[in-house]
């Protein structure tokens, strides 16, 4: 079987090196000529110099995975493959596309004969020794072909990947998949920050963390991640409290309000992001002054500039 | 080894059976003679028909395991064994306590020689097989002491158990851990809810929840239980939607309060339990009938006894 990937970045890159390993044909691109260069050379990926010359490289009906960033960058390479596809062949989203986008999209791509799968990819960089989790959707006929792909990037050929419905199914599954990691990671980061808070006991953090690993009732991969991480340094020295969200959880936070269905905890999780990520603080220092107007309670003063926070 | 179990109900018969099976001696007694009688024939355990004669069937100094539901019928098997205990022996709780009263408890049986342990233990009704998660605190000497049993009770010798600090320290890290629990379960459930919500993908939930068994970043043993659970009946038709709580996540929102410490999502995991169980729902009664004063909003109305909603 031969495949193209387009797209070699941390996830491209280690999806088409799982690939090699199960005896798939890749062909690659990517838009900086090094990284092709290196999976030729290292994994045995045929290097494609441009989207033209991967589609040459290709017999239809052919397959087409692309992992690139959501938004604009997913959507222009889509665009373009619509122009040298052929009808028939099968172009693959792999990457964290919004569903309605990828059902869009599949609706054009139908106009031209070209079926199209979205496929919520989980794994992070773990996914090229553990397989990567894999959500489906799209027609029975697409995935089908797809499949002996998926069973090769999957943790094993029959667990870990599944076709779970239409077009849009998949990234609709992979949003939720990420909206309820943000709850998890945001319990856990909690519970964490409790036992720190606990200094009369002076808790071993990294202790706690690998003991919960064994028989508890929290233990999951997040936990063994947040484990390791603690082992290196509970105090988190280094890392600044500032959580980025890649706009999953957004998503699915939006799909609450528009299905009516209360997601409070998934919700609060991305607002507790938000609130990590402003450095303004406009809602707290309006909180201060209204606390100094009807009560006298006294405000922390900074420079007007805002670099240096002093006691006023 | 020689130990005693107080309180053989589902947690403490299992473990019983554990100590058993890692050779052990175990002494147990229960309120019901019929689950003391079945322990002994079924596990070897030795029978005692009352705390003295549990007392009396052990060589000083005594090992006891108290193993009951948290508040008043911990309280008094405590304050009773305090009587019956000589200066050197050690009494271990292995329940939910509040490790406020762990503290007040050890300190107690310190005026009486008696050493405390507090126990912290996880695992449910899967711990017989796969072993317990045991958070304990107490002085070095006394854990030194119960290591031989925590050794067996764990998922390995090695592995799931830990001295985490002084007395209170395990029944307050066994406190965060069920917080987290609250979180975790929380997200799950909403993410589910909100998959369950999308009828036009027909997504099949359990499918989904076995698929991210494999390589998924929410993988952990909270699903595991729930593919199992939605293998089974994904509508979940026979169970009503109404959640108890059992004391733990109380104290991690109170103690939250306590150190000044922001756990918004474990609070709020706790809140919607409470939601679930309000049957009375006087503050959303209250809502509607704001909206209907402010905008002439349509109130939907039931009987005056509250038990047959109708439109109105």
């Amino acid at each position: 079987m031969r495949m193209a990937m387009i797209g070699l970045g941390r996830m491209g890159a280690n999806m088409s090196r799982r690939l090699r390993r199960g005896g798939i044909e890749v062909v690659g691109y990517d838009r900086s000529p090094e990284v092709v260069e290196q999976l030729a050379a290292e994994a045995g990926m045929v290097p494609a110099d441009s989207l033209e010359d991967l589609v040459e490289r290709l017999e239809a009906p052919r397959l087409v995975w692309v992992m690139l960033p959501a938004g604009e960058v997913t959507e222009a390479c889509i665009e373009r493959l619509a122009a040298l596809l052929d009808p028939g062949d099968v172009l693959v989203d792999g990457g964290n596309a919004n569903y309605h986008d990828s059902q869009r999209r599949a609706a054009r791509l139908a106009e031209a004969g070209i079926e199209f799968i979205d496929a919520g990819t989980s794994g992070g960089v773990w996914g090229l020794d553990n397989g990567y989790c894999l959500m489906v959707g799209g027609s029975e006929t697409a995935v089908e072909r797809l499949a002996p792909a998926l069973r090769v990037l999957a943790p094993a050929p029959d667990r870990g990947w599944a076709h779970v419905g239409p077009v849009g199914s998949g990234h609709f599954t992979k949003m939720v998949h990420n909206g309820i990691e943000y709850g998890m990671m945001q319990a856990m980061a909690e519970g964490f920050a409790l036992l720190h808070g606990k200094t009369e006991f002076q808790l071993d953090l990294a202790q706690i963390a690998e003991l919960w690993r064994h028989g508890s009732v929290v233990r999951s991969w997040l936990l063994d991640l947040s484990a390791a991480a603690l082992a290196e340094d509970q105090q988190l020295a280094g890392v600044a409290p500032v959580v980025a969200d890649s706009g999953e959880g957004r998503w699915t936070a939006i799909e609450a309000i528009d299905q009516g269905v209360a997601l409070p905890v998934i919700s609060l999780s991305l607002a507790m992001r938000f609130a990590s990520q402003d450095r303004e603080g406009y809602a707290n220092r309006l909180l201060a002054m209204m606390r100094n107007a009807f009560g006298g309670h006294a405000v922390e003063r900074r420079s007007a500039s805002g670099d240096s926070p002093a006691a006023g």
